[in-house]
């Protein structure tokens, strides 16, 4: 088949596999650990605003993560959280990076089916040396010809990728759980942004308004995609 | 000028700029912050302890560095470490993270000169966010035709890079101010590798064995590359 389409490129945490459930699930620990000093949903802002306050120095990943948890237990605790609680933070912190790389549903299949019609490309954000582990366990590494680690999506960065490989954005489709990071910049280069929403979205990456036009996409559940892709050709 | 070595890679931090004395320095607050806990050789030799144990969770950096000061805090002092003193490692963390960029000396100039002669790539490894923001702040990326953040430094990431740039290894030259990354195993894979040593080496890097053969040099000084490298030709 020859396709429009020529490279489909996807993001990882949360498209390909499972990753902020386990924030979540680390966040519903760190309350339950700071009960005495914060209740719930005010932590759960505090924690948002330190780590939108540190996302300029600590980027993206777990690190930073534990880092800003650890500040604000001292802070919301007025200086009284123990260093039994803040260990316990760090160990959740190197928990989260040991976690088996849980693939979401259709992926692997999915994965495998559109690399015989298409070139597959994976870009994702974060720490570089998790995201790698991450990408050696989940299997999937052998299906994509390029593998891009970024230490923010931007458009620029997009056009830098797409001009090193050689790929024209019109052929182009990045498809990804995050309209922030995986859709909008694609679009706004003139690429596809094919969003395929997860059921939790971090703070960060919320935004408000929907892209719209013939180049924005949205699907259910991956297994879709094969599908969404024959249908643009 | 027709050179044999038509590449020649550099490695960043204590290589292009100061990095290694900023931990130091640190490391010197840590141990007067935790005075009444542990002497300073005791709690350097449980820091690096601690670092070794979990560099394969953290990977190289700052932050990484800044989660295993809290951990050995919390252990040289038996849970008895304090929130005032944990935000206050924190914080260092954050100031090494801010600390402008602080070029060694001969750097700007020689890179400057090297560009007309040969091809010059950035090998680095460690944080991808951080990496950027001080490649960005120094000045010098447009002297260098590609930049490579790696999470580690061996023979097969070597290759990687040498491969995806289309790079013969006998015409590749690294220089750096570490044997175990910068210089053995690109002499290991049939590339030269030049030893500029800087003070003070963080002991994860510290080797037996020093490299020997014709493809191994030393040199004291940064501006005496341009001479290495014309005789190397």
């Amino acid at each position: 088949m020859a396709s429009k389409l020529k490279v489909v490129a996807f993001d990882a945490d949360d498209t390909l596999w499972h990753n902020e459930r386990f924030f979540k699930l680390t966040q519903a620990r760190f309350a339950e650990l700071l009960g005495d000093h914060a209740d719930p949903d005010h932590l759960d802002q505090r924690l948002l605003e330190a780590e939108r306050r540190n996302i300029g120095r600590y980027g993206f990943g777990i690190k930073g993560f534990t880092l800003s948890m650890i500040e604000t237990a001292v802070e919301v605790s007025d200086g009284r959280v123990g260093a039994e609680a803040v260990q316990q933070i760090i160990d959740w912190g190197k928990d989260m990076m040991a976690h088996p790389v849980e693939l979401l549903a259709g992926v692997a299949e999915t994965i495998e089916e559109l690399r015989r019609s298409h070139r597959l490309v994976l870009i994702t954000k974060g720490d570089l040396f998790h995201q790698e582990t991450k990408i050696a366990e989940s299997g999937l590494a052998p299906h994509f010809e390029a593998i891009e680690i970024l230490s923010e999506k931007s458009p620029e960065q997009y056009r830098k990728v797409l001009g090193r490989a050689g790929i024209d954005p019109s052929g182009f489709a990045m498809v990804g759980n995050s309209l922030r990071s995986d859709v909008q910049p694609v679009i706004d280069i003139g690429g596809h942004g094919i969003h395929i929403p997860y059921g939790i979205l971090w703070g960060h990456e919320r935004v408000e308004a929907e892209p719209n036009g013939p180049t924005f996409h949205r699907l259910d559940c991956f297994a879709d995609l094969p599908g969404l892709l024959s249908q643009l050709d």
